[in-house]
């Protein structure tokens, strides 16, 4: 950690400054410069974080040297180990995975319609929520265990394995008897009772980053999941907001190069969410697997303009299958294979 | 609700799309422009709401006509009606209420102490964080239930009711238990588990505004608590993320005036996490009782540079005395008083 | 344009609007929902554009129905004209051009070593800035006409079209005997004196988003050169401003399609500004093919650790080479060719 | 400046940056922590601005320790000199003053009217556009030199200094004919040339920040002014562009502390176009006030409803009248006067 004082610290200020840094345990470096004072603050770095230094007299700002975050780590060493969904490996750095559904799941004869199709086009995880986080209370809030016993019957008949939403603590035995894989949504990315709760899980995580998350922010919480002792955590790119109004939300392919260089986490882009308009659904997918995803989440209904949540921006099965094929070209070109 | 539809809509297409809203009971009347037609959707709002009428093909773009919340909406009729936090109102239009205490409580000494001064300064509700949503996990995560006790004392101590947060729909029982109102924090704003299970309590919520949340969104959010049953809601705004990196958050106080003019709910500011350094506090404290604020929430610490959370914002007790006294003057020059 | 009115309008109000509508030259149609009376407007575009309705009592919000531009939409009719920089056709459809050059003209062996390097790596415009747009007063301003001159010898010797930075009206004059393109900075995208002085240029304006600037900001400001009689602009995304700060923009490729499916202006994508590191530059623009853009935008320096501008996000000449190759195979893969 | 190395750095690129530091006549003071090299850059402020040390292998990232502005810097000695408009005195500390005129001059009855009611009410210096920034080239854009004559009479009439905006380098001969201060509109604040140019001038420059500005740029761009010569800025605080849609922009009055704090230049907040609309205008005037702003911009129209521009956010002289009685009594109650 890197203090720069206030131009007008006193020579006491920095004398109480060193002190309390000691009382800390860590070893001050004082530097001065042509017009400022500078004092590195040396030690282990479990010991400097989340110190309120910044509250000390005669500190004008501080500035961390170390990573927040660890296990996460891209320098936490060994290789990128891949994610399993119920086989299905995410992040080995050759394979894009698909993972495709719709976003509610309606019926059990919808799921299975729509199971199948993407089944057929490509798609190797299945995806529809139970519990539904809607902004609106009287907007349909999902179909609970039912609709989980409909994503199980849908891998059955597919063998698709299911990834569905999980959005309260308490929900999470009933979830892990049917699922997967566990979708934390972006409005619930530093819900840390949940992100604790599902770090104590035996079912991999796909952790989406909030509206307005940084990509420390996703970071951190992915942390928190690796540190309850879950390391099977994916890192979901789903659009945050910006000024936009044209777009449903500014999917942010720079998180791609960039959390693939900071993190040995798998990363999913989802495009639907991330520009929300089914016209341009396909451009963002081909984009996200040029600018490196390891995976893309994509929805697809079957009657879009009956769906209950988000029908304008659902592809219908067989845009999805064309879209299939024009991606799996995109993934040969820079290198990897569907 | 009206349809815009898109410029080459043809008439089989609008068919189509009169035909879908009277199959939903609904009432189509089709304007023709110079360039445009244009299809206003009238009916029962509760129809009308959630409709994916979006994804019917030729339609361009929807705009909504009716707010999408209702039992928050100031058209709902009725004075607002002050919200009781251990008999202290809060909205009643008259008086400005001070909230304040320390980010975390961190031991009995520390907050009997912060208590006291902050009662003796004109705070009438003391805050203080019992379990704590911190970004990274290895910060301090609060003292559970040791915490609500303190603060359970602290109220025994001075008379001043006590407010905290609550992070995990599990801890309602325990919270309730010793808690005067619960605080959802700007991060589970749109914790909907979180949002449904306080509409079931019988204590009021204080609401606090997601950082990338629109003004739409946290009425949303308070719409979920009403809609359980819950009418005591204050609407809190504590700050938006926006581009700017000298101050933590951006305190929006365009929100204040917006919130009084578009719900009956009390709003409070929280300048602390809206600016987040305290030598900034006061001037935005002293912004929001003149853009209107029914509450201030400010945090207070006896030693800051020794908090295990948030030092580097909080005011010194003499600090906060003095503020009330200016606090006092300019809420009297709106007409208010403390 | 339609106008929702206030929950409480009166009569009085209604047929106040309805009068201000017929005095404008208007035809009002008034619709009364359940709840709300709507009235839509009808009349030539002109007519509405700007009239102050939403000043009127009782009128809540006006929504318009058409869109603001028009000489740059796509609805404007015939096939996209591909924009001509002596004689490299950008916008065709089928080619995606690669212009590329240091941010800076720094001296003419710098400029000359570079464009030799991009050219053989397939760049086939090239750019270079002679006036600079810089944050501080204190930073390198450009070698103004020396650096025009330098541009000219390069394109002697390589046979590139050059592409340069405008950014005082009273400088058109000067830059129009050298250059090929002119270029409009992102932060002077709504410099409106500007757009309309190059709007009546020879030469062709590459016309760059503003890091705040909507899409519609967008075309209204490529609106302006148009509407003063210059047909040939090219629209160019170079990363907004969000709260992200681990990078220097957030790149936005969803504008990608959106502005292909609203205007028929070609689209060029920076992913050197709009990621701002080098190290992920190539993601991104490889990310840029895929999402359809027409030509790309790329920064390349011989000796970045001496750059005068801008050396931490420029590519080394061997790196861009090795891109190229990598651009290409994924513009094949959607159908496209360099 | 403090360089972070990368965590991998070796001992030869270590060696690699100090000997570029030293080659730029800078003195390197490396530190060695824990798990990090952390490089101390000592020198000349001048020299080690600009240089690209990020750019050097090894470097992870660059923290500047020094502020990139100097002459607007609060650090830069001496008391804040009021800046006078045409002898009315703004940032004397003591007293707010109120600016205040129509959007845009449209004619002279106009300005008369609304010139004789905001002198009338306590304004003390007239504003009002001859040269309008619009957003669409076919909306109103002002009337040129007819409109600076008009001020001109205006200001004959009521003794009330004038304020006009000046977008365009060759226009400012003819507005230093007649105006009392400039006015650089937020979509010129990094207008680099108009900059220079304002700073060549005998006039005072109120600068208006920018739509996406951080602080730090707005006083980098009063920097600019400042270098060429001319003293006399005053800060504009006018709304940044946030994801609200409920306001046309988010009045940023934690800009207004900040800037107090860091700068020794008169702060001066426009409310009017900070919110965007009529009825919060208030609320907002009051609060920038109370946070401390030097004077208030705030439009007045006397028919809104004709308005040629922004008439939805223009207050009616009568409101006007009102709110400067509310505004001097928030003056009183933190010590200043009207």
């Amino acid at each position: 950690m890197i203090i720069i004082t206030q131009p007008a610290v006193t020579d006491a200020q920095i004398d109480h400054i060193v002190a309390r840094i000691e009382e800390f345990g860590l070893r001050p470096q004082v530097m001065r410069g042509e017009t400022r004072v500078v004092i590195g603050v040396i030690g282990p770095d479990d010991l400097i974080r989340g110190k309120p230094i910044a509250a000390i007299p005669g500190v004008e700002s501080v500035v961390p040297v170390m990573k927040p975050y660890k296990l996460v780590s891209q320098e936490n060493g060994s290789l990128p180990p891949p994610v399993s969904i119920g086989g299905v490996k995410i992040g080995s750095g050759q394979r894009v995975v698909l993972i495709s559904g719709p976003c509610s799941v309606e019926s059990k004869q919808q799921l299975l319609s729509i199971a199948n199709s993407v089944k057929n086009a490509g798609a190797r995880v299945l995806r529809g929520g139970a519990f539904k986080p809607r902004t609106s209370p009287y907007s349909f809030q999902g179909l609970g265990e039912d609709g989980l016993r409909f994503l199980a019957e849908a891998r059955a008949e597919t063998g698709l394995p299911i990834i569905t939403e999980i959005m309260d603590t308490r929900d999470l035995p009933v979830i892990e008897k049917y699922a997967d894989c566990l979708q934390i949504g972006a409005r619930n990315m530093q819900n840390f009772a949940l992100l604790k709760e599902v770090g104590r899980s035996r079912l991999p995580v796909l952790l989406k980053r909030g509206l307005s998350a940084t990509i420390n922010d996703l970071l951190m919480s992915a942390e928190y999941v690796l540190s309850e002792g879950n390391p099977n955590v994916l890192l979901c790119e789903r659009g945050i907001r910006t000024f936009e109004t044209m777009t449903r939300n500014t999917l942010d392919l720079n998180a791609v190069p960039i959390l693939k260089a900071k993190t040995r986490l798998p990363v999913v882009v989802d495009p639907t969410h991330g520009i929300g308009l089914r016209d341009y659904v396909p451009q963002m997918a081909l984009a996200a697997v040029a600018a490196g995803a390891d995976a893309l989440m994509i929805e697809v209904h079957n009657e879009p303009e009956r769906a209950r949540s988000d029908g304008e921006q659902a592809l219908r099965p067989e845009i999805f299958t064309d879209l299939v094929r024009r991606i799996r070209a995109v993934a040969e070109a820079v290198g990897r294979e569907l």
